[in-house]
């Protein structure tokens, strides 16, 4: 069957998260009910990431595989328009060797958490980022974080629901860095952990706000210890930002990394 | 009675518009509500920019006089709590001399209008960015709106229903740059007449598709006729981004300008 790669944007606002559930919308079964609607059977979607609820895309990438062969153009444009009104869009579409997988084939991630740190309250960016009122030191944050670069055991820093076999997990890069009010946190690896970039923001934030030292980061890590973590960051200023494949423009750098 | 200088963020989209109306809520009408919660009696707000249906702000400003004297920081955390959960919220609260007016003695207004140009309907900016689909050539556009920079009767750029007594504004700059699938207009002037950035920038994005000549934009301007326009754009990318006064960064380079 003909399999194409798609390029997948979304607000995780109004959805449970990636994964099809009982308990309410997922993005996957939007896109695979549109899918559906145009292609005449139905499909499973798999994903490189599979983001929680709340959790936005900016480029999430999905393997979908079809009965027939369409323009990859036509499957991004026929997609979007039984996509519409949620918002969820398909960026690209590419066919791809039967090979690929979205998730088992991806060497990187790139996950991008925003903050809005000031007084007052969100209003075009609600659900959107995080509102952290106390003043963030970004530079102390940035330098707290390179403790966890690098290839750890992720145990503090993991949901106690995440399924992975291994904490072991190698995180390529963690930068801090501030515009204005606006303090962006950029976390890129092979892979994540479930609640990772979230546990290591919340802990971060103690950090930015003074009440942890920056060395603390690297104690908590060091205990292995989920009870270490700092408050898990919301949902709302995450957003899988990119995924990396062999071959694609920045996966060099990732692919010499391993799990 | 003292007055206060607020600087004022929100999400228009569930507005009427800034001016307080029959038909629907309006910022005004939210701002004065969540100020006479607190303050124990009636009030009016002045606006710099009387924002239409659907036109953001990130720094709308206003003034508002009080019956009793309240620390600044009061004003606007009291304002914010009482604004919950509307998407509206005070910056910034600053005490003013009683010759300060909001609209009256702003020296200069900046619009940002901000478009997403690619092929994919839109996600988590939908209602924040005017959505294009045919690629624009922002450096057309940018060279097209150097005609309309200075002092000019922009009778082709206004609506029909606005109200200045004089179609004759100096525009102080008009810029168009590209950031990847991000298209920014910034319009800078002493004040705009209604409609005008709107109406200025649906005119443009005909320059950028290149289906006007870039010189139909200085054609159109000398018209002097408002069906030379081209489709106003929608509200929905539209922010009044800042509003200067005599005295504040910035300013300066104004105030030469007439209006």
């Amino acid at each position: 069957m003909p399999r194409y790669r798609l390029t997948v944007e979304y607000d995780g606002h109004d959805f449970v998260g990636w994964q099809r559930q009982d308990n309410g919308p997922s993005v996957q079964a939007a896109l695979e009910t549109a899918i559906a609607a145009f292609c005449g059977h139905d499909v499973t979607v798999f994903a490189a990431g599979r983001t929680d609820a709340g959790v936005h895309a900016a480029a999430q990438t999905v393997h979908v595989d079809l009965a027939k062969a369409m323009p990859a153009d036509k499957v991004r444009d026929a997609a979007n328009f039984h996509l519409k009104p949620r918002p969820v869009a398909v960026l690209a579409a590419a066919p791809v060797d039967e090979a690929f997988h979205a998730r088992f084939s991806a060497v990187g991630r790139r996950y991008v958490y925003r903050i809005v740190n000031r007084r007052a309250p969100l209003t075009y960016l609600r659900g959107r980022a995080w509102h952290v009122v106390p003043p963030l030191d970004a530079d102390a944050m940035h330098r707290a974080a390179q403790a966890l670069v690098g290839r750890h055991d992720f145990t503090t820093f993991r949901s106690v629901q995440c399924q992975a076999k291994s904490p072991l997990k190698t995180l390529t890069a963690l930068d801090v860095t501030r515009d204005g009010e606006a303090v962006r946190i950029t976390a890129l690896a092979r892979s994540f952990l479930h609640n990772q970039v979230r546990s290591m923001v919340g802990s971060l934030k103690k950090v930015g706000e003074g009440r942890w030292a920056e060395d603390e980061i690297a104690a908590a890590l060091a205990a292995r210890d989920r009870s270490r973590c700092g408050p898990v960051a919301p949902p709302d200023g995450l957003y899988l930002d990119a995924v990396l494949y062999a071959g694609d423009p920045g996966a060099v750098a990732l692919t010499a990394g391993t799990a």
